[in-house]
């Protein structure tokens, strides 16, 4: 067993925290003690015991003298719970092999010295990238203070979001549109506009067992959403976010008397200030968003520059249709030299599905 | 050393003959004696000797006893050359491993029972997905007789293949564009609208050192192909067809005196009618086309069910625009039920760009 395969094992621990931590990160711990694993662990829910604490506290024995494998540099600070490096060097742990650093800059780096200072051998960087893209969210957010923003869509090879006639039920196949269930439990909150509301009256809510709801955030500039609808009416039991400019009406009072939130948003031209709103919600605490948008507001989000992650799902068929949509609307580009760049590719088949992921640039 | 790395070896010979042999297969052979590989071939060109007889011509030492991997089932009937079956029981050959069954009506299995009489050991279906996939065109054509068509787009992450203002140079970055350059290398016949001539004016030949030119073939309903374009200017160096609705004219001589084949072919609605297009052209012996429509094109062709292939090549940005153009045009499906559906799906990195190519259902 080398380095890597244990922090893999530690990856899939740290997975486990995934939907329940935010906007903490998702880290994976596990304890080796003479090529036995004596201990696993993972963040489990925000402002519970760290990975750290949990694998040393489940460990079959003793691990003094062992290694201990974690995702993300241990905490050294004082935050909802006492710094993981005191209780890693009170266990008597010979060496940390270490995945990604924390950002965070109470620790960024910290972490790795005190535990250095105490004579242990620290390994950093193994499976780095795996380890810092399971928190590209907690990375952000912890930085800026903004929800990641995860643009995703469903289209057809030939770039379609719907048929002429707009139907778009379904594109995609079972293990895609599970797979955006995952990611409404993964992420903080879902993002729509007013428009997907009036025209398919959805729940968007996570459908998975045991997963958590998204809170629903709708951009509503004109406070359309009917008090009606679907997710005014179960906005009681998932918290509900109307994002608008319009001005306190009988409409707002009857929306909050649902248990929708209100929320006053400035004008950005005809349209609610994106990047105003986005503000807002990272000072909530949501500290990442899926935009489950229409053409009109994803074109809106791009040149907000809110987007920080495009996930893509391509379905082995083709619509046609001048008149059919595609995933991004608005104005758009005049030249290829004024496009939308997109890195860090990563492809996943998903049945008969491909999900293309990217970060902008 | 197993029977699948040799048969590997023996596709790697067949892939050189590539834009070589059409109509005819791709074909490639390697024989092994005491576990050294003694001959390697490949069927070189239309009417040249098939890669059974070149390998064996090719031989270092004496092959009897040896064992042939082979792509393609041996022929057993006379062609432009001999029955490579001849050759190989004559050759003393002891046992023969062959990729993919010839479904020629002329061979269909007859090429196996011929060297089993001869008692010949027989090991078939070793990579036959790869074997008759490489030659995807030849086991349409011969079965068919028309050609092979391969509709090819590149386009955004969002669907788009041009600009709203048009423009699409370039989409893809430079390993994808040489690929394309390898298709037209690869296939017989490169298709396009009258419109792109008019919108680009493009050689549409191909561009890599040491490759060959597909026939152009334009599709032209009222001949408005310019006299003075650069394809009807060259059309004396590189085999040009315009297929027309569009009576003997004044403007015809003129194409013709360029060069430009005049194609007559019956009006369906107020296009061509692309399935006698089709028929026409594999009666020329043109195994295979390349489709580079743009969406209207694209549309009709889907809609004669004349296409096999869809080669979407996809690059990492995101143009926006609700005008902008996307690969499929025309009327479009109603319902998602109604979608022309894919399968068979092959996913290639091209540097910076990903392919994605799959059959028609």
């Amino acid at each position: 067993m080398t380095h890597e395969t244990y922090m893999a094992l530690a990856l899939e621990e740290a997975e486990k925290g995934c939907g329940w931590v935010n906007p903490n990160p998702m880290v994976g711990a596990v304890i080796v003690l003479d090529g036995e694993i004596i201990g696993k662990g993972h963040h489990e829910r925000y402002g519970g015991p760290h990975a750290e604490r949990n694998a040393l506290a489940g460990c079959s024995r003793d691990p003094a003298g062992g290694t201990l494998y974690v995702t993300l540099e241990p905490c050294c600070h004082h935050g909802k719970t006492p710094p993981c490096t005191d209780a890693v060097t009170a266990s008597g742990i010979k060496t940390v092999v270490i995945g990604a650093s924390d950002p965070n800059p109470c620790v960024a780096g910290g972490g790795i010295r005190l535990l250095e200072q105490h004579g242990i051998e620290v390994i950093s960087g193994v499976l780095e990238d795996a380890c810092s893209r399971l928190n590209d969210v907690f990375f952000h957010y912890i930085t800026e203070g903004t929800p990641f923003v995860v643009m995703k869509y469903a289209m057809t090879l030939d770039g379609k979001t719907a048929t002429v006639s707009g139907k778009s039920r379904w594109i995609t196949g079972e293990a895609a549109r599970a797979h955006v269930h995952r990611s409404r439990h993964r992420y903080s909150a879902i993002m729509a506009g007013v428009g997907t509301v009036l025209a398919d009256d959805p729940l968007l809510t996570c459908r998975l067992p045991g997963c958590k709801n998204p809170v629903r955030v709708i951009c509503d500039t004109n406070l359309r959403i009917p008090v009606s609808s679907k997710i005014a009416e179960t906005a009681g039991a998932v918290r509900t976010i109307a994002a608008t400019a319009a001005a306190e009406s009988d409409k707002s009072a009857a929306l909050r008397e649902k248990g929708v939130e209100i929320l006053p948003v400035p004008l950005m031209g005809a349209h609610i200030d994106l990047a105003a709103l986005m503000g807002a919600l990272g000072e909530m605490k949501i500290d990442s968003v899926l935009l489950e948008g229409g053409a009109t507001l994803n074109a809106a989000a791009l040149q907000s520059g809110i987007v920080h992650k495009v996930q893509a799902y391509i379905a082995p068929k083709l619509f046609g249709g001048t008149a059919a949509k595609s995933p991004v609307g608005g104005p758009g580009a005049d030249s290829p030299d004024d496009a939308v760049l997109l890195r860090d590719r990563q492809v996943r088949i998903l049945g008969e599905d491909i999900l293309l992921e990217y970060r902008l640039k």
